[in-house]
């Protein structure tokens, strides 16, 4: 990555940490200092647990699951270690988000409030399901040395969009969620007449739009990914690739082309091109 | 484009299609049926037009004008006049968006309701207003005769991201919008009584999800561009490009590598490399 490239990079990877973690801070302030606080009682204090480890794991750690192999000072890890470490923050992710269905269930029963009548719960259970499915299958494709290439480059376009959508549902889903729970909960004065509540929790609805856009923002940017995408590109180029920092990989995630992540660490040698009849633009 | 290749768009694009137009079909009979209907008296039948032309305009013809270059038996029409028609269903949408929050404007303040107090209409306020801004950028940009073929290329990565980005929000905060009158219009029974007009419009709200997740899938899709970017790359290629139709264009619309927009239609032919440093992948 070229010195430009890496400070723009820096600045955006930046203000989404930022955006990211002063989300945690207000959804945990919301509860602690607005809210009823944290507890298992099957209370309102159990219902906490909802937002916050919604925003922890399902957006927070979610996210940056997705841009761990953006980050340049792992990029002298290997590719399988990469892989473990964005599968582990997915899984803790969807423990947390479990956990947190768990609250809300809990919750709603104790306080015979009937459970899956709002459409934040019929897209955010559906997020979580197909979340739970693109795990299995990620790990099945990607994680098994078993696997053949030809699956895991076909797989990959799916991979990459799910993953990507997935996030964004999530966001819309928490923003429903927000929506719902300060009509519910504000009375004297309602969300309406725009208490301290109201507007700060709206903050955190715009905070985790903004975490969302950077994190798709830095997802989507070829000449941000981990390089050696571009070095097997190099590799079974016949022309030389002039000026490749600056050009950047040739293979998007978000496209139909598969790309080096299909053949993985252990097969990148004995990787054949006719295993992946679409990787090269030029050969 | 390869003939299986078309298959698959046309059956994406058909489901697409269907989920965008059953959607105006629901929100309809959404205010038809269920609500008050259509009257623009300073009345909930005026703020009805709100989902009305929000589904209609800011989704569906949004949504329209994202692909409309995708559409293969448009493609023997010159890119200029693409351009006028992604341009064109752009400035309707953004029109009938403006109406839209005019009529929540009137209602609301013939009701007595606070406005702009909700995180619905924060991102959704918001939205409108940096759809504006892209309109107005992109014209200048593309429209343009005199506009720079290198301002061009430098802006591409941001129009197309701000256009999908600006698409999912809208998206977001219509779900937003749907929870938000669905609790505070619903009473005996109520939205958590999941009588008919709560599961139809809950089901209207996934309608929207699905017909957002296609039209993000067909944008993403390298293969399915408009086949003068690929012809671009053939020309200035030095090696022959062996089975392009089905490796599909080089360069993503989704990445920093600018592509044959930038140079547009009059400047094709005499779009120097120089303008485009990081055009071609290998020359």
């Amino acid at each position: 990555m070229a010195m430009e490239n890496f400070k723009h990079f820096l600045v955006v990877l930046s203000v989404a940490a930022a955006a990211g973690l002063v989300s945690i801070i207000f959804v945990l302030r919301w509860v602690l200092h607005f809210r009823e606080g944290l507890a298992w009682d099957g209370g309102p204090a159990e219902f906490n647990w909802h937002p916050v480890l919604m925003v922890i794991g399902f957006i927070f750690l979610q996210g940056t699951a997705i841009i761990v192999y953006r980050i340049p000072w792992t990029w002298h890890r290997s590719k399988l270690m990469m892989k473990f470490i964005h599968a582990g923050l997915n899984l803790l992710a969807f423990i947390l988000a479990v956990i947190s269905m768990v609250a809300v269930f809990d919750f709603h029963n104790a306080a015979k409030i009937p459970n899956m009548y709002s459409l934040h719960s019929w897209v955010g259970l559906a997020a979580v399901i197909l979340y739970g499915l693109q795990l299995v299958l990620g790990v099945g494709m990607y994680l098994m040395p078993f696997t053949p290439a030809s699956w895991r480059a076909a797989f990959m376009p799916l991979h990459v969009y799910g993953g990507l959508f997935l996030f964004t549902s999530v966001i819309a889903v928490a923003l429903m969620g927000i929506t719902e729970k300060l009509i519910f909960s504000l009375s004297d004065p309602k969300y309406k007449d725009s208490p301290p509540e109201a507007i700060f929790v709206n903050v955190l609805g715009l905070l985790l739009v903004v975490f969302g856009a950077l994190i798709l923002w830095i997802a989507t940017r070829k000449s941000w990914k981990r390089p050696s995408e571009q070095i097997l590109h190099t590799l079974h180029t016949d022309g030389g690739v002039e000026d490749s920092s600056k050009v950047g990989p040739a293979l998007s995630q978000l496209s139909d082309v598969p790309n080096e992540e299909t053949c993985g660490d252990v097969r990148k040698r004995s990787c054949k091109l006719d295993d992946q009849p679409n990787l090269l633009v030029n050969n």
